[in-house]
Protein backbone atom coordinates (compact mmCIF):
# COMPACT_ATOMS: atom_id res chain seq x y z
CA UNK A 1 0.00 0.00 0.00
CA UNK A 2 1.35 3.10 -0.92
CA UNK A 3 1.84 5.86 1.89
CA UNK A 4 -0.37 8.94 1.23
CA UNK A 5 1.43 12.70 1.39
CA UNK A 6 1.69 14.48 4.09
CA UNK A 7 4.03 16.87 4.45
CA UNK A 8 2.56 19.88 2.58
CA UNK A 9 4.46 23.34 1.30
CA UNK A 10 3.05 26.85 0.73
CA UNK A 11 4.73 28.80 -1.40
CA UNK A 12 4.62 32.33 -0.62
CA UNK A 13 5.73 35.48 -2.49
CA UNK A 14 5.68 39.08 -1.78
CA UNK A 15 1.55 39.67 -3.08
CA UNK A 16 0.00 36.56 -2.71
CA UNK A 17 -3.63 36.93 -2.53
CA UNK A 18 -4.85 35.88 1.26
CA UNK A 19 -8.00 34.05 0.54
CA UNK A 20 -5.95 31.70 -2.20
CA UNK A 21 -3.48 30.69 0.71
CA UNK A 22 -6.09 30.22 3.38
CA UNK A 23 -9.08 28.80 1.46
CA UNK A 24 -6.93 25.59 1.11
CA UNK A 25 -5.09 25.78 4.12
CA UNK A 26 -8.10 25.88 6.25
CA UNK A 27 -9.10 22.46 4.59
CA UNK A 28 -5.86 21.68 5.37
CA UNK A 29 -6.15 22.51 9.02
CA UNK A 30 -9.20 20.83 8.89
CA UNK A 31 -8.81 17.25 7.91
CA UNK A 32 -5.52 17.29 9.82
CA UNK A 33 -7.45 17.71 12.87
CA UNK A 34 -10.12 15.07 11.99
CA UNK A 35 -8.49 12.03 10.11
CA UNK A 36 -5.49 12.57 8.60
CA UNK A 37 -2.02 13.40 9.35
CA UNK A 38 -0.72 16.82 7.66
CA UNK A 39 2.35 18.72 8.25
CA UNK A 40 2.03 21.80 6.85
CA UNK A 41 5.80 24.11 5.98
CA UNK A 42 5.71 27.71 4.99
CA UNK A 43 8.27 28.71 2.38
CA UNK A 44 9.00 31.97 1.87
CA UNK A 45 12.28 33.42 -0.16
CA UNK A 46 13.73 34.48 3.92
CA UNK A 47 11.96 33.63 7.16
CA UNK A 48 11.11 37.10 7.38
CA UNK A 49 6.90 37.62 6.90
CA UNK A 50 5.83 37.90 3.75
CA UNK A 51 3.35 40.43 2.66
CA UNK A 52 0.05 40.51 0.40
CA UNK A 53 1.58 44.09 -0.55
CA UNK A 54 3.92 44.22 -3.08
CA UNK A 55 6.36 47.35 -3.45
CA UNK A 56 6.04 47.21 -7.24
CA UNK A 57 2.23 47.65 -7.69
CA UNK A 58 0.01 49.75 -6.06
CA UNK A 59 -3.40 48.21 -5.51
CA UNK A 60 -6.08 50.93 -4.47
CA UNK A 61 -6.71 54.49 -5.68
CA UNK A 62 -8.87 54.99 -3.11
CA UNK A 63 -6.32 55.34 -0.45
CA UNK A 64 -6.54 51.80 1.00
CA UNK A 65 -3.90 50.56 3.20
CA UNK A 66 -4.60 46.59 3.60
CA UNK A 67 -1.07 44.51 4.13
CA UNK A 68 -1.88 41.05 5.88
CA UNK A 69 1.74 39.30 7.01
CA UNK A 70 2.47 35.82 7.64
CA UNK A 71 5.27 33.98 8.88
CA UNK A 72 7.14 31.55 6.57
CA UNK A 73 9.26 28.56 8.50
CA UNK A 74 11.37 27.49 5.51
CA UNK A 75 12.99 29.22 2.73
CA UNK A 76 13.34 28.79 -1.21
CA UNK A 77 16.44 28.01 -0.67
CA UNK A 78 16.06 25.12 2.42
CA UNK A 79 12.91 23.64 1.57
CA UNK A 80 11.83 20.53 3.36
CA UNK A 81 13.79 17.96 1.69
CA UNK A 82 10.66 15.39 2.24
CA UNK A 83 7.93 17.88 0.58
CA UNK A 84 5.67 16.36 -1.18
CA UNK A 85 2.49 18.36 -1.99
CA UNK A 86 3.07 22.21 -3.16
CA UNK A 87 0.31 24.34 -2.78
CA UNK A 88 1.19 28.00 -5.24
CA UNK A 89 -1.24 30.89 -4.29
CA UNK A 90 -1.81 33.48 -7.15
CA UNK A 91 -2.22 37.34 -6.36
CA UNK A 92 -0.76 40.48 -8.12
CA UNK A 93 2.84 39.29 -6.56
CA UNK A 94 2.23 36.46 -9.50
CA UNK A 95 2.94 38.96 -12.41
CA UNK A 96 5.54 39.13 -14.65
CA UNK A 97 6.35 42.83 -13.89
CA UNK A 98 6.68 41.89 -10.51
CA UNK A 99 10.40 41.41 -10.41
CA UNK A 100 10.07 38.59 -6.92
CA UNK A 101 7.70 36.40 -9.01
CA UNK A 102 10.95 35.12 -11.25
CA UNK A 103 11.95 33.51 -7.22
CA UNK A 104 9.11 31.49 -7.04
CA UNK A 105 9.31 30.45 -10.54
CA UNK A 106 12.48 29.33 -10.02
CA UNK A 107 11.67 27.77 -6.55
CA UNK A 108 8.56 25.66 -8.65
CA UNK A 109 11.02 24.85 -11.41
CA UNK A 110 13.60 23.62 -8.95
CA UNK A 111 11.10 21.87 -6.72
CA UNK A 112 8.36 19.82 -9.09
CA UNK A 113 10.36 17.06 -10.18
CA UNK A 114 10.61 16.13 -6.73
CA UNK A 115 6.87 16.32 -5.56
CA UNK A 116 3.89 13.73 -5.79
CA UNK A 117 1.30 16.80 -6.15
CA UNK A 118 1.15 20.65 -7.59
CA UNK A 119 -1.42 22.29 -6.80
CA UNK A 120 -2.09 25.61 -8.15
CA UNK A 121 -4.81 28.33 -6.93
CA UNK A 122 -6.21 31.27 -9.30
CA UNK A 123 -2.73 33.28 -10.87
CA UNK A 124 -0.63 30.89 -9.19
CA UNK A 125 -0.81 29.22 -12.21
CA UNK A 126 0.60 31.55 -14.20
CA UNK A 127 3.71 30.78 -11.98
CA UNK A 128 3.91 27.08 -12.88
CA UNK A 129 3.23 27.97 -16.45
CA UNK A 130 6.27 29.78 -16.65
CA UNK A 131 8.24 27.38 -14.64
CA UNK A 132 7.39 25.24 -17.80
CA UNK A 133 5.60 22.38 -15.68
CA UNK A 134 2.60 22.84 -17.17
CA UNK A 135 3.55 22.69 -20.76
CA UNK A 136 1.42 20.45 -23.00
CA UNK A 137 -0.71 19.76 -20.23
CA UNK A 138 -4.62 20.90 -19.25
CA UNK A 139 -4.88 23.87 -16.67
CA UNK A 140 -7.02 26.61 -15.74
CA UNK A 141 -6.39 30.06 -13.78
CA UNK A 142 -8.30 33.19 -12.59
CA UNK A 143 -11.21 33.93 -15.31
CA UNK A 144 -11.20 37.80 -14.50
CA UNK A 145 -7.31 38.28 -15.36
CA UNK A 146 -7.42 35.19 -18.57
CA UNK A 147 -6.05 36.64 -21.04
CA UNK A 148 -2.75 38.31 -19.44
CA UNK A 149 -2.14 35.06 -17.21
CA UNK A 150 -2.49 32.48 -20.21
CA UNK A 151 -0.81 34.69 -22.46
CA UNK A 152 2.51 34.13 -20.26
CA UNK A 153 2.67 30.53 -21.37
CA UNK A 154 0.64 29.16 -24.76
CA UNK A 155 2.41 26.03 -24.42
CA UNK A 156 -0.04 25.09 -21.94
CA UNK A 157 -3.88 24.19 -22.78
CA UNK A 158 -5.50 26.29 -20.79
CA UNK A 159 -9.14 25.13 -20.22
CA UNK A 160 -11.10 28.70 -19.68
CA UNK A 161 -14.40 26.98 -18.45
CA UNK A 162 -13.48 25.00 -15.64
CA UNK A 163 -13.45 25.45 -11.71
CA UNK A 164 -10.45 23.11 -11.73
CA UNK A 165 -8.74 21.05 -14.03
CA UNK A 166 -6.59 17.72 -13.31
CA UNK A 167 -3.48 16.80 -15.61
CA UNK A 168 -1.40 14.10 -14.45
CA UNK A 169 -0.44 15.81 -10.73
CA UNK A 170 -1.16 18.82 -11.57
CA UNK A 171 -3.98 20.53 -10.11
CA UNK A 172 -4.97 23.50 -11.03
CA UNK A 173 -7.95 25.97 -10.04
CA UNK A 174 -9.72 28.80 -11.23
CA UNK A 175 -9.81 32.25 -9.19
CA UNK A 176 -9.37 32.76 -5.42
CA UNK A 177 -12.48 30.56 -3.74
CA UNK A 178 -12.03 27.84 -6.64
CA UNK A 179 -8.76 27.29 -4.32
CA UNK A 180 -10.45 25.31 -1.61
CA UNK A 181 -12.73 23.65 -4.04
CA UNK A 182 -9.76 22.53 -5.87
CA UNK A 183 -8.07 21.32 -2.63
CA UNK A 184 -10.86 19.54 -1.07
CA UNK A 185 -11.31 17.98 -4.22
CA UNK A 186 -7.39 16.83 -4.27
CA UNK A 187 -7.88 15.26 -0.78
CA UNK A 188 -11.27 12.95 -1.75
CA UNK A 189 -8.99 12.01 -4.20
CA UNK A 190 -5.80 11.10 -2.37
CA UNK A 191 -7.82 10.83 1.41
CA UNK A 192 -10.82 9.70 0.62
CA UNK A 193 -14.42 11.22 -0.50
CA UNK A 194 -15.46 10.83 3.27
CA UNK A 195 -12.47 12.90 4.59
CA UNK A 196 -13.17 15.15 2.06
CA UNK A 197 -16.44 15.73 2.86
CA UNK A 198 -16.41 15.61 6.35
CA UNK A 199 -13.77 18.58 6.31
CA UNK A 200 -15.79 20.38 3.58
CA UNK A 201 -19.32 20.31 5.94
CA UNK A 202 -16.90 20.91 9.05
CA UNK A 203 -15.58 24.79 7.30
CA UNK A 204 -19.39 24.94 6.94
CA UNK A 205 -18.86 25.15 3.18
CA UNK A 206 -20.82 24.48 0.32
CA UNK A 207 -18.47 22.33 -1.92
CA UNK A 208 -19.29 22.22 -5.32
CA UNK A 209 -17.14 19.03 -6.36
CA UNK A 210 -18.04 19.68 -10.03
CA UNK A 211 -14.96 20.50 -11.44
CA UNK A 212 -16.56 21.85 -14.93
CA UNK A 213 -19.34 24.15 -12.71
CA UNK A 214 -17.67 27.94 -13.06
CA UNK A 215 -19.78 30.27 -13.61
CA UNK A 216 -16.99 33.01 -13.55
CA UNK A 217 -15.95 31.74 -16.77
CA UNK A 218 -19.28 32.82 -18.27
CA UNK A 219 -19.08 36.11 -16.03
CA UNK A 220 -15.83 37.44 -17.24
CA UNK A 221 -15.83 35.95 -20.59
CA UNK A 222 -15.65 39.07 -22.59
CA UNK A 223 -12.76 40.37 -19.54
CA UNK A 224 -9.51 41.97 -20.85
CA UNK A 225 -8.84 41.42 -17.10
CA UNK A 226 -6.65 44.24 -15.19
CA UNK B 1 -24.16 62.49 4.79
CA UNK B 2 -22.66 60.43 7.61
CA UNK B 3 -18.96 59.47 6.80
CA UNK B 4 -19.15 55.21 5.83
CA UNK B 5 -16.80 53.42 8.16
CA UNK B 6 -13.30 52.40 7.19
CA UNK B 7 -10.93 51.49 10.19
CA UNK B 8 -11.27 47.78 10.40
CA UNK B 9 -9.18 45.65 13.00
CA UNK B 10 -9.34 41.89 12.62
CA UNK B 11 -8.78 40.41 16.37
CA UNK B 12 -5.83 37.63 16.95
CA UNK B 13 -5.70 35.50 19.48
CA UNK B 14 -3.77 31.87 19.92
CA UNK B 15 -5.82 29.49 18.29
CA UNK B 16 -7.96 31.36 15.69
CA UNK B 17 -8.96 29.62 12.98
CA UNK B 18 -7.73 30.30 9.66
CA UNK B 19 -10.81 31.10 7.02
CA UNK B 20 -12.48 32.54 10.03
CA UNK B 21 -10.16 35.31 9.97
CA UNK B 22 -9.25 35.62 5.55
CA UNK B 23 -12.36 34.80 4.44
CA UNK B 24 -13.75 38.46 5.56
CA UNK B 25 -10.07 39.92 4.87
CA UNK B 26 -9.73 38.46 1.58
CA UNK B 27 -13.60 40.39 0.92
CA UNK B 28 -12.07 43.69 2.46
CA UNK B 29 -8.95 43.16 0.48
CA UNK B 30 -10.80 42.74 -2.69
CA UNK B 31 -12.53 45.28 -1.99
CA UNK B 32 -10.29 47.71 -0.72
CA UNK B 33 -8.64 47.91 -4.19
CA UNK B 34 -11.53 48.67 -5.92
CA UNK B 35 -14.06 51.29 -4.94
CA UNK B 36 -14.09 51.36 -0.86
CA UNK B 37 -11.21 52.78 1.20
CA UNK B 38 -10.26 50.67 4.11
CA UNK B 39 -7.58 50.49 6.33
CA UNK B 40 -7.17 47.71 7.99
CA UNK B 41 -5.06 46.70 11.37
CA UNK B 42 -4.66 43.51 13.10
CA UNK B 43 -4.52 43.65 16.76
CA UNK B 44 -3.10 40.56 18.70
CA UNK B 45 -1.99 40.55 22.77
CA UNK B 46 1.28 41.48 21.67
CA UNK B 47 3.01 42.11 18.64
CA UNK B 48 4.71 38.70 18.18
CA UNK B 49 3.12 36.71 15.19
CA UNK B 50 -0.28 35.06 16.78
CA UNK B 51 -0.52 30.99 15.85
CA UNK B 52 -3.77 29.11 15.25
CA UNK B 53 -2.10 26.48 17.43
CA UNK B 54 -2.84 27.55 21.26
CA UNK B 55 -0.79 25.62 22.94
CA UNK B 56 -3.25 24.67 25.83
CA UNK B 57 -4.98 22.36 23.19
CA UNK B 58 -4.18 19.23 21.08
CA UNK B 59 -5.88 19.24 18.11
CA UNK B 60 -5.20 16.32 16.32
CA UNK B 61 -4.42 12.21 17.49
CA UNK B 62 -3.16 11.72 14.05
CA UNK B 63 0.29 13.25 14.64
CA UNK B 64 -0.46 16.66 12.36
CA UNK B 65 1.85 19.50 12.69
CA UNK B 66 -0.67 22.56 11.06
CA UNK B 67 0.49 26.06 12.43
CA UNK B 68 -0.30 29.51 10.69
CA UNK B 69 1.51 32.66 12.21
CA UNK B 70 0.06 36.07 11.76
CA UNK B 71 2.07 39.40 12.41
CA UNK B 72 -0.21 42.13 14.29
CA UNK B 73 -0.07 45.61 13.82
CA UNK B 74 -1.39 46.73 17.21
CA UNK B 75 -2.00 45.36 20.62
CA UNK B 76 -4.89 45.04 22.94
CA UNK B 77 -3.40 47.47 24.98
CA UNK B 78 -2.80 49.99 22.27
CA UNK B 79 -5.49 49.30 19.66
CA UNK B 80 -5.92 52.28 16.80
CA UNK B 81 -8.22 55.06 18.61
CA UNK B 82 -10.49 55.90 15.34
CA UNK B 83 -11.63 51.84 15.25
CA UNK B 84 -14.94 51.30 13.72
CA UNK B 85 -15.18 47.69 12.97
CA UNK B 86 -14.13 44.65 14.81
CA UNK B 87 -14.00 41.57 13.30
CA UNK B 88 -14.28 38.93 16.02
CA UNK B 89 -13.28 34.98 14.32
CA UNK B 90 -13.77 31.65 15.90
CA UNK B 91 -11.31 28.98 16.62
CA UNK B 92 -10.86 26.53 19.76
CA UNK B 93 -8.31 29.29 21.08
CA UNK B 94 -11.74 31.43 22.09
CA UNK B 95 -12.73 28.02 24.15
CA UNK B 96 -13.30 29.01 27.87
CA UNK B 97 -10.56 26.72 28.72
CA UNK B 98 -8.27 28.15 26.77
CA UNK B 99 -6.74 30.86 29.29
CA UNK B 100 -6.07 33.10 26.15
CA UNK B 101 -9.51 33.86 25.52
CA UNK B 102 -9.90 35.80 28.27
CA UNK B 103 -7.89 38.57 27.26
CA UNK B 104 -9.76 38.32 24.06
CA UNK B 105 -13.11 38.59 25.64
CA UNK B 106 -11.98 41.44 28.21
CA UNK B 107 -10.57 43.17 24.57
CA UNK B 108 -14.11 42.93 22.78
CA UNK B 109 -15.87 44.24 26.48
CA UNK B 110 -13.47 47.72 26.62
CA UNK B 111 -13.87 48.20 22.57
CA UNK B 112 -17.38 47.38 21.19
CA UNK B 113 -19.03 50.88 22.64
CA UNK B 114 -16.26 53.04 20.57
CA UNK B 115 -17.24 50.57 17.53
CA UNK B 116 -19.45 51.47 14.86
CA UNK B 117 -19.89 47.68 13.86
CA UNK B 118 -18.68 44.43 15.13
CA UNK B 119 -18.62 40.81 12.83
CA UNK B 120 -18.33 37.79 14.58
CA UNK B 121 -17.46 34.23 12.32
CA UNK B 122 -17.78 31.17 14.24
CA UNK B 123 -17.75 30.59 17.41
CA UNK B 124 -16.36 33.91 17.93
CA UNK B 125 -19.66 35.10 18.68
CA UNK B 126 -18.68 33.15 21.95
CA UNK B 127 -16.21 35.81 22.67
CA UNK B 128 -18.95 38.79 22.27
CA UNK B 129 -21.25 36.75 24.30
CA UNK B 130 -18.79 36.12 26.89
CA UNK B 131 -17.95 40.58 26.81
CA UNK B 132 -21.72 40.56 27.27
CA UNK B 133 -21.81 42.59 24.40
CA UNK B 134 -24.80 40.59 22.73
CA UNK B 135 -26.77 40.24 25.84
CA UNK B 136 -30.73 40.72 25.28
CA UNK B 137 -29.82 40.60 21.18
CA UNK B 138 -30.28 37.54 18.49
CA UNK B 139 -27.24 35.82 17.29
CA UNK B 140 -25.83 32.83 16.04
CA UNK B 141 -22.35 30.76 16.12
CA UNK B 142 -21.00 27.52 14.66
CA UNK B 143 -23.91 24.66 14.17
CA UNK B 144 -21.62 21.79 14.75
CA UNK B 145 -20.01 23.28 18.20
CA UNK B 146 -23.46 25.32 19.01
CA UNK B 147 -24.24 24.12 22.97
CA UNK B 148 -20.82 24.22 24.40
CA UNK B 149 -20.34 27.92 22.63
CA UNK B 150 -24.29 29.09 23.14
CA UNK B 151 -24.20 27.55 27.07
CA UNK B 152 -21.79 30.30 28.02
CA UNK B 153 -24.18 33.24 27.49
CA UNK B 154 -27.76 32.06 27.79
CA UNK B 155 -28.57 36.04 27.81
CA UNK B 156 -28.06 35.91 24.04
CA UNK B 157 -31.41 34.61 22.23
CA UNK B 158 -29.20 32.49 19.83
CA UNK B 159 -31.23 31.64 16.22
CA UNK B 160 -29.61 28.09 15.21
CA UNK B 161 -31.47 28.35 11.97
CA UNK B 162 -29.18 31.05 10.32
CA UNK B 163 -26.23 31.46 8.14
CA UNK B 164 -25.96 34.99 9.64
CA UNK B 165 -27.96 37.67 12.10
CA UNK B 166 -28.06 41.08 12.10
CA UNK B 167 -29.21 42.89 15.44
CA UNK B 168 -28.38 46.50 16.00
CA UNK B 169 -24.97 46.49 14.73
CA UNK B 170 -23.96 43.44 15.73
CA UNK B 171 -23.39 41.05 12.34
CA UNK B 172 -22.87 37.29 13.36
CA UNK B 173 -22.03 34.29 11.65
CA UNK B 174 -22.12 30.49 11.44
CA UNK B 175 -19.52 28.51 11.19
CA UNK B 176 -16.13 29.30 9.26
CA UNK B 177 -17.14 30.03 5.69
CA UNK B 178 -20.34 31.39 7.10
CA UNK B 179 -17.64 34.69 7.53
CA UNK B 180 -17.54 35.21 3.92
CA UNK B 181 -21.24 35.85 3.56
CA UNK B 182 -21.70 38.04 6.35
CA UNK B 183 -18.45 40.17 5.29
CA UNK B 184 -20.43 40.54 2.22
CA UNK B 185 -23.36 41.04 3.72
CA UNK B 186 -22.44 43.78 5.82
CA UNK B 187 -20.37 45.11 2.67
CA UNK B 188 -23.88 45.53 1.04
CA UNK B 189 -25.60 46.98 3.39
CA UNK B 190 -22.95 49.51 4.50
CA UNK B 191 -21.42 50.22 0.99
CA UNK B 192 -23.49 49.57 -1.52
CA UNK B 193 -25.30 46.19 -3.08
CA UNK B 194 -23.22 47.00 -6.13
CA UNK B 195 -19.69 47.07 -4.74
CA UNK B 196 -20.12 44.10 -2.41
CA UNK B 197 -21.33 41.71 -5.31
CA UNK B 198 -18.56 43.35 -7.33
CA UNK B 199 -16.00 42.29 -4.83
CA UNK B 200 -17.80 38.59 -4.58
CA UNK B 201 -17.67 38.11 -8.31
CA UNK B 202 -13.99 38.70 -7.86
CA UNK B 203 -13.45 36.78 -5.38
CA UNK B 204 -15.53 33.60 -7.96
CA UNK B 205 -17.24 33.60 -4.62
CA UNK B 206 -20.70 31.92 -5.21
CA UNK B 207 -22.09 34.17 -2.49
CA UNK B 208 -25.33 33.34 -1.04
CA UNK B 209 -27.18 36.20 0.07
CA UNK B 210 -29.63 35.07 1.96
CA UNK B 211 -29.53 35.16 5.53
CA UNK B 212 -31.63 32.24 6.67
CA UNK B 213 -29.69 29.70 4.14
CA UNK B 214 -28.02 27.25 6.59
CA UNK B 215 -27.48 23.66 5.30
CA UNK B 216 -25.32 23.33 8.52
CA UNK B 217 -27.74 23.97 10.52
CA UNK B 218 -29.68 20.69 9.85
CA UNK B 219 -26.70 18.77 9.51
CA UNK B 220 -25.90 19.42 12.54
CA UNK B 221 -28.97 19.70 14.60
CA UNK B 222 -28.55 16.62 16.08
CA UNK B 223 -24.71 17.36 16.84
CA UNK B 224 -23.24 17.77 20.70
CA UNK B 225 -20.57 19.35 19.48
CA UNK B 226 -17.05 18.88 20.19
Amino acid sequence: MSKVPSKVGVLLFPGFEPLDVFGPVEAFHTISHQSTKIDLVWIGPTLDPVSTAPKEIVMTTVGSTVDTRVVPTHTYDNPPEDLEVLLVPGGVGTRVQVPTSDAAVAFVKKTYPKLKYLITVCTGAGIAARAGVLDGKRATTNKYVWKTTTMTRPEVNWVRTARYVVDGNCWTSGGVSAGIDVTLAWMASVYGQEAARDAANHMEYEWRDDRNWDPFAYMFSDSEGA
